[in-house]
């Protein structure tokens, strides 16, 4: 243990203020908010043997703290642009650290994100990004705005992460690029910044896919007072799911589409008037696009199997309750 | 574990977005920042065990866990705003709960603060408090500030929280009125708020002591490319402290009275020509603002005692040397 706190941040944390009037360095950090638009702020703790294992990769930690943060800004259909770090750390290890900054700062200049503040303390590693963006003011995409008769739709497809997840507790065996693919899902996911913001207008509700489908649906549906049904056969998925999905595995896989978590794929609804320029907003981004239910008014949710019968849902993950 | 993590949010943490556009229950708050102000924002992480004893009273360390991050934007001549709480926590429990929330918005009431968002999981008790405040364009104190000749203030008095910690670790030992009052400093800091920004145009460079003042000193010092003298005997002190300065007990004392942390007092440097208006201030607010010393030109930190002779000043609290 040879560096101390304040040797730390400066060696791996600290960068010049570039856009921020103050950055690391002072009791707060110092932003001038563009006029017109409003602040969209969101905070998240992820926890090791929780949220990520023991022998993760610190580079694509690194990665994956501030993806997860920076998919609930594009949620939000918000533009990010600054980032705080609270970390606990077991230890002061440079080689770690470094690892873990290069990953964290590769996504951050990716999206234009500056890390202006933050705090380290030593103690069970403990990474907690508050993330904040823009949003041309009264534009932001909430979870409240379904209505009935409108489209589900989801970005990419869903469950490899949890398929990772699955495979390391025995539940399931990866091998291969199945496995290298899978693994790469829960270790390097990727927030869909952009698309939130061109979803902006045409979405009319969003949430990001981190607790699990049937769960994260379940939010906008709550929020929006409206019910849903889900078509099991038109979820997308990969390969590696499907073929589980038809096989003895089918339960497992059913679980990892649904209700599996850690996709950071973009959920949201939208009129039947908008298929087309969602069909145009997929090719041109090159992120698949998928309508896979529709907004009901009956206050349920359900999910249809490939025979049009209805599944009994996996429940979503709950950290107090898993 | 009876509590869900959406339940546990709803019942103790979630109440209605007052001046916030959305607050908790969506992937991230919006609010609308204040025309011609600056955001002042910093996270502070609490983790049991080193920032707090495990038996800490929920309801004051709910307290504590705001008003440290309050204490930030107060020595940035920040209004507060909004917070965002983030936490892990050993199990959902129902009453530790409810006393933790009651102590963090009975503080945040008090400033006008609002709850916006956050975050809930499992894991061994941490507490990140992301604060945002409001400072005119151009107004915030910085530590850079400082120029030789000026004259160095602490409001309060410091030492008593970390003379409370000692009496825990059996290095000294306090009872009655003098353990309750130490006890108290420790465990409900009182964040100097509107002292923070009355000081705004007063002030040449501040800071909130919450590792002790040499070492919180010396970020003035280093950021502002000047020295310091701090003239020991007139750093204010409770008799309790004073009482120990004097005796068999005085290693002790002086380390809490310079080096101690958990104070959450202000450090400021000023112009002699703001003397009085410091003092009227003072009258007014009811806050002891006490001259320590002097900003000095040379690049060197010294504290002189009671004789005018330099003292070895005791290291600042480090997390990862310590």
């Amino acid at each position: 243990m040879s560096l101390s706190e304040f040797e730390l941040i400066e060696r791996f944390f600290k960068r010049p203020a570039r856009r921020a009037v103050l950055g690391i360095g002072d009791d707060a950090a110092l932003f001038v908010p563009t006029a017109g638009c409003e602040i969209a702020i969101s905070t998240d703790m992820l926890l090791e043997g929780r949220h990520f294992f023991s022998d993760a990769e610190p580079e694509a930690l690194g990665h994956k703290t501030l993806a997860v943060n920076l998919s609930d800004l594009a949620a939000m259909g918000a533009r990010p642009r600054w980032a705080l770090l609270a970390c606990a750390l077991p230890d002061a290890d440079p080689s770690w650290l470094e690892a873990f900054a290069r990953g964290f700062f590769a996504l951050a200049d990716a999206h234009g994100v500056e890390l202006i503040g933050g705090d380290t303390t030593r103690g069970p590693r403990n990474l907690c990004v508050t993330i904040i963006g823009e949003v041309p003011a009264g534009q932001a995409l909430l979870r409240s705005g379904a209505q009935p008769g409108e489209s589900i739709y989801v970005s990419g497809h869903l469950g490899d992460a949890a398929l990772a997840v699955a495979n390391r507790r025995g539940r399931i065996a990866l091998a291969g690029d199945e496995l290298t693919q899978c693994e790469a899902a829960l270790a390097r996911p990727t927030p869909r910044v952009a698309l939130g913001q061109r979803l902006r207008g045409l979405a009319t509700a969003a949430i990001d896919l981190s607790d699990g489908l049937t769960g994260d649906l379940g939010h906008i549906v709550a929020a929006s007072e409206v019910g849903a049904t889900v078509e099991l056969a038109a979820v997308p998925r990969s390969p590696a799911l499907d073929r589980r999905l038809a096989g003895p595995g089918r339960a497992v896989a059913l679980e990892c589409l649904l209700a599996g978590g850690d996709d950071y794929e973009l959920c949201f609804t939208a009129a039947s008037a908008a298929a087309a320029k969602l069909h145009a907003l997929a090719t041109e981004t090159g992120i698949a696009l998928t309508r896979i239910g529709t907004i009901e008014a009956a206050p349920t949710l359900a999910v249809v199997d490939e025979r049009g019968l209805p599944l009994a849902a996996p429940r979503a993950f709950d950290h107090f309750l898993a």
